[in-house]
């Protein structure tokens, strides 16, 4: 016991993890971080938070009433003070089915739809899933550097493809044939694109499912900002080639809803083919009590409502 | 890419990561799914769910009026929509260092307290943090299996120490120290206790925290039942012998207020001489943008209105 020398009041037997801090040190939010914690503190020019991508901070963005509503007739009924199912309550998964269906060319079950705490957690499953041993992922550059973060954090190796800006940020197909082995297992796309705000058309994406195809790998679709479109492409779900190639479909009601402190996020398997379900990626259900998906239900009620209410 | 043969229809790349099952059959809801999922459909008998441990499953079980109101003025307010800070919101974590600090000889600040969604995120988030490649915890028998799931998730080894039934589930201290060597970093308390309804002395405490000491280790205090108390031993905090020993203190709103669904719990780092600092253990802040942990805005201002009311 030579090192537990406690009894001495200098010596502790614990530390922490070193490899979070490699982690957390790539996110946005570890980066502004690391800015903040080093600003001149004589300096006293104002600062400008260039890092600010939530609108529902300034007054002059307000969601609408039917969704406050929604949570106060939630938490008044006191139907949903309890846990949850691990997986989110039927009606939220439904509604949230239900909503998808309007855009694709076959049917989700609620069984598809998995409640996440916003699209944060949905990335976090899926890398957690995906992150077998030698497994490697592609993810394209410029993106959304939480999927790196959460890759390193699960020691799956990240492969990053170019968005190419001179064909308004669509990915470089070649470079993802190029770089995918035997070992990766999934190819991630954001549409609409976040941090550029491009749009994909039916094409390319169609383009996309077969690459992927190609290589065995599957889809996971990054929707979070589903029907904010600007440009004059509309918004094609990636869903819509679910029976070319698996895909995860990852979204929220932050973005459109101007509520993203609500913390409700989808994870949608969009594979009428049910690959997914043979590979083991799909059992997101046995693996639940570990990730505690869906965890979150008093507002539940909330997402069924005010989703559903996107339909009128 | 031989055995990339998305193109035949039939392989396809991706697998899912199996350690996550077995980290899952560990937690009571594993256990439970899988129960549930062999059962005979064909018995009718009715099933009596011996599992269930949330009173608010059921109508006579309610919370107060004042905890509704909290939330329903937060949401109408607007002013909690948006993202929160990584480690919740300043008025919430000085609300719950004023309830804490009602029990404890010294003072806590906002700055030793982490909103997290429910304990069961402080429990991830410790033991992650704690997961250095060799490190081991120790465990009480009978416990909480959740953190034998996430301990094993992250790769954490456990040892497990006998509470003793003719003891009143006191800790078997000797056991304790024979299970320690130098890559032990916690020792877990649940107090009360969960399965078992004990409640520790101060003098069990105090020699626990003494033990703790000794081996160089800090003290993990669950107590997520606080003042749930059966029997006539009043409940004592841990935090109380922060000054013995490094404790980091877990509870929540969920058992007290009868509200599990709210996800409202936190993490606090009990330790006035500022060991946890020192080794890197109290970086909580640092790597946040990883763990996401009081990502959860919107009700955050409900535990101060709620919790602040538990001293009127």
């Amino acid at each position: 016991m030579e090192n537990a020398g406690g009894a001495n009041g200098n010596q502790w037997g614990f530390k922490a993890n070193e490899e979070l801090k490699t982690a957390s040190g790539i996110t946005v939010r570890g980066v502004l971080n690391s800015l903040l914690e080093n600003l001149n503190k004589n300096d006293t020019r104002p600062l400008i938070p260039l890092g600010h991508g939530d609108p529902s901070a300034f007054p002059s963005f307000r969601t609408a009433s039917v969704a406050v509503d929604a949570i106060v007739h939630s938490v008044r009924s006191a139907r949903f003070n309890c846990y949850s199912s691990t997986v989110g309550i039927l009606p939220a998964r439904r509604a949230i089915a239900d909503y998808l269906n309007r855009d694709l060319p076959y049917k989700l079950s609620p069984d598809d739809v998995y409640l996440t705490l916003g699209c944060t957690q949905a990335i976090e499953v899926i890398l957690t899933v995906l992150a077998r041993p030698g497994a490697n992922i592609l993810l394209p550059r410029p993106g959304f550097p939480y999927y790196e973060a959460r890759a390193t954090h699960s020691h799956l190796e990240v492969r990053h493809f170019d968005l190419l800006p001179a064909k308004g940020w669509e990915v470089d197909l070649d470079a993802v044939e190029a770089l995918a082995d035997e070992n990766t297992v999934a190819l991630v796309i954001i549409n609409p694109g976040n941090p550029c705000g491009n749009v994909y058309t039916y094409q390319h994406l169609q383009k996309i499912a077969e690459t992927a195809k190609k290589l065995g790998i599957m889809v996971i679709a990054d929707e979070v900002y589903d029907h904010l479109a600007f440009g004059n492409t509309p918004f094609v779900p990636m869903g819509v080639f679910g029976s070319i190639v698996p895909v995860l479909t990852l979204g929220s009601i932050s973005k459109r809803w101007i509520v993203p402190g609500w913390r409700l996020g989808w994870l949608v398997t969009s594979d009428p083919n049910g690959i997914l379900q043979d590979s083991g990626v799909a059992f997101f259900h046995s693996i639940s009590p570990n990730m505690r998906m869906g965890d979150y239900l008093v507002l539940s009620e909330s997402v069924y409502t005010t989703v559903v209410s996107l339909q009128q």
